[in-house]
């Protein structure tokens, strides 16, 4: 199931995404009652996918990014792979929704993109035991870690080159049924106006989804809604003004936002 | 004014302390009606302190803290001043509030208390100028930027050695009364089981405080509540559990908590 959140007339709710992503003139979303961390009903009331506006799938109270969990991506930049996973935090002022533009950080000079398999949080959890780990995702997005590369060099913590406003686009919405052997490997692509930049598969991450569930929770409560990035493979590189970056990951869909100058 | 957030009889609230803090038996809450980032009253209806819980001061939607901004805290661990600040996250999952007890994080073997001045944002603000940065503080605040030293030592980023569940203490209260040449000159102590720690003034921060909101909201928006912890002075060392650790900062109050076995 795809759940979207969206807003029309100035209202937002979540609604389940229906019809055939290779016809998008055919998708309509059903409009659910109540939210999708709980048991929910579909309302039956559809509205055109186009007459819609998406927003960011769900609203985290924060984003655990993992880094360098895919070897090649490692070592493209220079660095080693560590010997555990290793964590920053994106903030949720950092949160863009699909198709909603990316002002160009003004105290960068080097934004690159890094296409990851974002990982939903269903439910509270704490400590989650490394066979229960599926029991507390709701499911997968795409999400785009835009990073201030030349920042992240000169700046030994993260906060600001991977924490600017609009650093974290997520969607287009959160496909809840896809099985964990499945989400082990997916195909994900980032294309720049349409040329392929990133290509790899969730099968290529050092730590798997649900060793990255256990570590995070040994430290830290997950909320509902709070997103797990799980890396990015090679192939990072530039962003200019101007520029559509798209993720796309096998199952879930396409994430597209445009670069621009920052007003 | 002293301004701190509490909860009776089941119902969160801000208030108005008054009374004066060396007569601890003295203090009462005036309820204010609304909330402390906007015009408010005082509702005149009293409770005396000590028949409140006092909860955290504000409910952050993130917490952003500067690393090595005391040159002597610096070179207690080994590091060298940074030439720019640079910054890390703790998430509003790891924000308890005076008096709350701090589990013993079980992934470490050496958890640090890190005194520090806490600042708190009163208004939603993005590229604040110099000259302006103290028109964006609702007022000050003491944090405790518990740390899991070992893991910060292995880890790359601090998302866990920093951001665990009770790992960042703020309180007692928000005073709001302090003009920003007063807070760049206060006293900062901490003691374990009243022994002392840290002593410092953040007259020794490397960048003070409007310079600090100047590089974050170059990168970010701080939203009202929000909350920028300035770095620690030396003295930072272990805690057990049943240590007793108090924060004390001059014009503020102190924050003490608990270290407990987690359960």
């Amino acid at each position: 199931m795809r759940i979207a959140r969206f807003s029309i007339d100035g209202n937002v709710a979540f609604g389940v995404v229906e019809g055939d992503p290779a016809q998008p003139e055919s998708l309509v979303i059903d409009i659910i009652k109540g939210i999708p961390f709980a048991e929910f009903e579909r309302s039956g009331t559809k509205v055109p996918l186009d007459k819609v506006r998406l927003l960011p799938p769900v609203l985290p109270s924060k984003v655990v990014a993992i880094g360098r969990n895919y070897a090649e991506h490692a070592a493209e930049l220079g660095n080693e792979v560590p010997p555990a996973p290793f964590a920053f935090f994106k903030p949720s002022t950092s949160v863009v929704g699909p198709g909603d533009p990316v002002p160009y950080p003004t105290f960068s000079r080097e934004l690159h993109h890094e296409a990851e398999l974002a990982v939903v949080i269903g439910r509270m959890c704490r400590e989650v035991p490394l066979d229960r780990a599926h029991e507390v995702i709701l499911g997968y997005t795409c999400a785009n870690d835009l990073t201030a590369r030349d920042v992240q060099r000169t700046e030994k913590q993260w906060a600001r080159a991977k924490g600017f406003d609009a650093a974290c686009p997520l969607g287009p919405w959160v496909e809840t049924g896809i099985d964990p052997k499945t989400a082990a490997d997916l195909a994900i692509t980032c294309t720049v106006n349409g040329e392929l930049r990133q290509a790899g598969r969730t099968s290529q991450m050092i730590h798997g989804i649900a060793e990255l569930i256990v570590n995070l929770t040994e430290a830290m409560t997950l909320l509902p809604g709070d997103v797990v990035l799980t890396g990015t493979p090679a192939g990072v590189g530039p962003l200019n003004v101007g520029d559509e970056v798209a993720v796309t990951i096998e199952g879930i869909g396409t994430l597209a936002n445009k670069v621009i100058k920052r007003g």
